[in-house]
């Protein structure tokens, strides 16, 4: 989905943005903080999926319910929050029928047992158009404690959790590309494209750790470029540092230039951070604790802009900006 | 919209109230109850609206905003909530362009300064479809207090205010229906089609006072339904009773079939209760503070069920159980 005009971030920045509150945090972030109870604050987000854009037509009931969860579950996880509910708004064409709906709902109660959580209210509607899906979801964290998109600081590490580029290689998979690969990789691949697993334990760990925070959903290079501008700094990556599965290295090895994949690639989910270079040991814990990659992959920077560049420090061109919705 | 197998209720009841949680009142409501900071409840509720189902290709978007937005206060006002601010969730097709979103959000903003609430966040992504729209709006009230569906008993007063029927009639109009009918009482209509008046200083007037509520959204008899299903009651309606507007006289004097467009039309969201028979001089009050007509239409039942009945008390039959979305 090229641009066909305004991008979705320079939508918001005009049209939208003005219309802000202060627990909206001037749209700047991916979710709004309320009040909550004691020493609590709610975070919360909504997200909308939809059919061909954002899922398939053949794509099981069951997985897209889990999806449109767990899409909104990454987003509460990127600001440190143990989800508390949701609510669920449905937009079906007549198609969607009871069978439809019975694999959709137990795809969401199987994720409910998953992460502890409850549908807390909705709405269903018709449509004659595709479906489309929106959750917003509920979290909480200590108060005041939120990780946000502000605050990196020129001099902190950029990390990032897992591994990059796998959602945008299981797509490509998908459409009938890499008809070589075998099969164990091609099935990590397109699991990995197909269900998001939200880094919530990685999230609420870094309460305290990570000064500024956003989950890759729009690829690496655009990701850390909206934290770079809320953070109203810079960074510079390694393009050899970036941690790639043992799937995606079988497929980059005989396609180098696929490494945009990794670079530019949406919907990995994976936790991106900046955090001061002091706190590395804390962090190794925290990886061993999860048994989840935490990578260094680059500096916050005085700078503007996101840079990309080879083991010599020299810049490599990034071919495209991320995943735009419009 | 005819039910095609399934109606919104059942698959509700079927499909989604297994999934929800304590806040999520079993589904049976139209909203979710929050744990607040110290003395408060939030109350948070969704809906969607479609192109070509709750509006018309050439809407104006401002009132197209204006009327998501509304619908949503009007299901925090049937709580007695004070709302507080809301999150925006829409899935466009490309020929919403610059222009388009401007006016939107211009709609948007005219009503944020109406009614005190500010946007908390939101998402914006592409779609072949129809125009989806999603609001999440969040209110507040006194701990404990919020008005459910649940709670009507047997005896109470029937309650509903302002006019019903309207904006049927209203969508019957801009259908090309009674062309006779005169200028002022056309526009009148189509106003109350057009822009619903979300009820919210009622609603909270109500606390304490109104023991079950809604708004009526489906139409009155299938609304009331629902508040009587919840409550575990039934209901008796006096269609003569049922308070019209001049220009729904006007029409419906010549028209008398067109009586169910007061009982089964939709989108009036007017506000719709049960209240003990001694608390009939408090609501005088409020209607009278308020400049609102308050009218009582019925009592609830120990009989499941409602009944329409006329000045003799005759049943009347009702063709139509309300607008059903499936």
């Amino acid at each position: 989905m090229a641009a066909a005009g305004l991008g979705e971030f320079e939508r918001i920045e005009r049209f939208f943005a003005p219309l802000a509150g202060q627990g909206g945090l001037g749209l700047r972030d991916d979710v709004a903080l309320i009040e909550g109870p004691p020493g609590e604050d709610y975070v919360v987000t909504t997200d909308t999926i939809v059919e061909s854009v954002h899922f398939m037509s053949d794509d099981q009931p069951g997985d897209v319910a889990q999806k449109l969860l767990r899409v909104n579950l990454s987003d509460l996880a990127a600001k440190g929050a143990v989800p508390v509910g949701y609510l669920l708004a449905l937009s079906l064409p007549r198609r969607c029928d009871e069978a439809w709906l019975g694999r959709f709902a137990a795809g969401l109660g199987a994720d409910q047992r998953r992460y502890g959580i409850d549908l807390l209210g909705g709405d269903s509607t018709a449509t004659d158009g595709p479906i489309s899906l929106t959750v917003t979801a509920i979290g909480k964290v200590p108060v005041g404690r939120a990780i946000l998109r502000s605050g990196a600081r020129p001099g902190d590490v950029v990390y990032v959790s897992g591994t990059l580029g796998d959602a945008a290689l299981g797509l490509a998979l998908r459409q009938g590309k890499y008809p070589e690969l075998g099969s164990a990789d091609r099935d990590f691949l397109l699991q990995r494209y197909r269900l998001p697993q939200p880094r919530l334990a990685l999230g609420r760990r870094l309460i305290g750790l990570a000064r500024a925070m956003l989950d890759v959903s729009d690829g690496l290079v655009a990701d850390l470029g909206h934290l770079c501008t809320t953070s109203e700094t810079g960074a510079t990556i390694e393009a050899a540092k970036l941690p790639l599965s043992k799937a995606a290295r079988a497929i980059l090895a005989p396609h180098p230039e696929q490494l945009s994949a990794a670079l530019s690639g949406g919907d990995d989910y994976e936790l991106l951070f900046a955090a001061d270079a002091s706190t590395g040991s804390e962090i190794a814990v925290i990886a061993t604790d999860l048994r989840l990659e935490i990578t260094a992959i680059g500096r916050i920077t005085e700078e503007s802009g996101v840079r990309v560049v080879d083991e010599q420090g020299a810049p490599i061109a990034i071919a495209v900006g991320g995943y735009r919705h419009f």
